[in-house]
């Protein structure tokens, strides 16, 4: 075996060949894919599903608390647990740059195998190719994702005033631990990613049936541009409070140094809620029994006070509008 | 709106939403995708379902027959459909280069467009990164698919001793293409990728039921590397007759100056079906009759002569060895 990925990795011949039956099957086996047939045939017991897609272009592609293969996991399967779907089968793409270390492959695809077997899914189908050193980045990952569709009534168009807004744990780690990596801040801030599969608490807000609204995992953007996107084009506003809002001591320390509003960071492990407010109390003490949930909190609520806006009240007592991210505060988070 | 894509349009904020809005939703709306969720939720109608995936770099973007758009839409279909599968929804993930021209990327949404509404499939969900110049080569396009599965009983260990092999046209026409452009050999060879959905012709095989024991579509590797995954680890031999072999004539003028083997260059728009041999006259008769399968014909049988092997009879008489692509013929060819 070589000692890196060369082009001829990507040929579709014996190398590829080698690629996936040395490298990846003895991770990653299952039925389906180690048929490598052009497809995978699924049993999906259900007439609806969930479905979503997500490429990842991370950099660094180890960070402290994961890499770019967790990452890659938990990313889709949090995409579809916020649908209100359980995660059943990934599809995983990879598109290597030539000189890339096949043990650095090797760590990744064992993440990879770790995360999926925490979550549950099986990778059951997949493509490799590789680009000319100075066309990638080491290495880009895409995953797919099929979910047994389990409760399907989510919506912006559930939202009404006076509903309360839950975030299920502290925000923006991950977007800090990215910044802490490329700056080289990581011996003096104490911050991780949040990496983590949300499908549990998923579960946990939806026993509260038609009481929930809609859900969604605030990545790119963070917290306030998902936010925005619940209320654009709509007749209400999101009212958060400052104080309310969990966040770690380090992760706010490293965005004040950084000059990076922390409401704007990425999460890979969280979930926004919007719930009816007579539950809200509930699901935020159920959440916390959880470890994943055990900072979850009420941040706010719904109003119509400044249509499709989203207001948040600082700390001194003032407003501020959040609006959705403008530029790029910070490229290849995710 | 800006000429070329910066940096911004992969923040998830205001830019990403600019894009997926003005450029690609204008093209690909339909009620799934319009919804902007983090997955969409779609109805099956079976218990059985097809998923494949792949991710597209190839380069140039834009060559004779196709562009990567329209590769991104095909390929994925045609594993579907070889799968034995009704293509139904993809998946579209973008990793565009910083500095690439929107123009460029509005043509290849069009593409992507008109090629899926040729395939009947809905884009449903889809994802865009952006990654630093120099980190890619202009845009890398992931499609995953799902079908609903019509016919399920296809597979290697369906195949036995005398089987017929088809082909559905002619050889090599993908590879011919972007070697062509490559070159700049596109003024003095007459060559076009062959980049085309294959259902059509997957269904009409598929009329034969049992009889059908595999399919598959040789893309990267040509036709001699899907060939030997028909027999690997098995104890049976594919025999083909080179004179029996469909090609174009300047693809095969193009084949020869470059001397690359059109055996093993790309196929975008073709089956490899491995059927009974009582059927076989039958099955590439009635593929005639469709424009895309005019050239039909069968190239050779299964026999044990020699075990796990391809092996070629040429025009001369002799027999050659066909085993699977070694090295890289032509890095990035879909």
């Amino acid at each position: 075996m070589d000692d890196i990925i060369t082009l001829s990795y990507g040929s579709g011949g014996k190398k590829t060949s080698h690629l996936i039956e040395d490298i990846i099957l003895p991770s990653l086996s299952c039925d389906e894919l180690n048929k490598l047939s052009d497809g995978a045939v699924l049993d999906v017991f259900s007439n609806k599903i969930a479905f979503s897609t997500d490429s990842f272009v991370v950099s660094p592609y180890f960070f402290p608390g994961g890499d770019i293969g967790k990452l890659a996991v938990c990313g889709t399967v949090n995409d579809l647990s916020v649908c209100g779907a359980k995660p059943e089968y990934l599809s995983l793409s990879l598109i290597i740059e030539e000189g890339f270390k096949i043990e650095e492959l090797k760590k990744i695809i064992k993440s990879i195998e770790e995360t999926s077997k925490i979550c549950n899914v099986k990778i059951v189908t997949g493509d490799t190719k590789v680009v000319e050193k100075g066309k990638g980045d080491g290495i880009y990952i895409n995953t797919s994702g099929i979910g047994r569709l389990i409760y399907e009534d989510l919506g912006k168009d559930k939202i009404s005033e006076g509903d309360a807004v839950i975030v299920t744990g502290c925000i923006g780690d991950h977007g800090a631990a990215i910044m802490a990596s490329r700056n080289n801040l990581v011996d003096e801030f104490n911050v991780k990613s949040d990496c983590a599969p949300v499908y549990e608490l998923a579960q946990c807000i939806l026993q509260y049936g038609d009481k929930v609204k809609i859900m969604r995992d605030p990545t790119r953007g963070g917290v306030a541009t998902t936010l925005n996107e619940f209320v654009e084009n709509s007749e209400f506003t999101i009212e958060i409070s400052e104080e309310k809002i969990p966040i770690n001591v380090e992760t706010n320390n490293l965005c004040e140094i950084l000059g990076i509003d922390p409401l704007y960071s990425a999460n890979e492990g969280k979930i926004l809620a919007i719930v009816d407010s007579s539950v809200a109390e509930n699901v935020v003490n159920d959440l916390r029994k959880i470890e994943l949930g055990k900072d979850a909190a009420i941040i706010g609520y719904v109003t119509k006070n400044f249509p499709s806006k989203v207001v948040l009240h600082t700390n001194l007592g003032g407003k501020r509008v959040l609006s959705k991210l403008t530029g790029a505060q910070l490229p290849r988070i995710c």
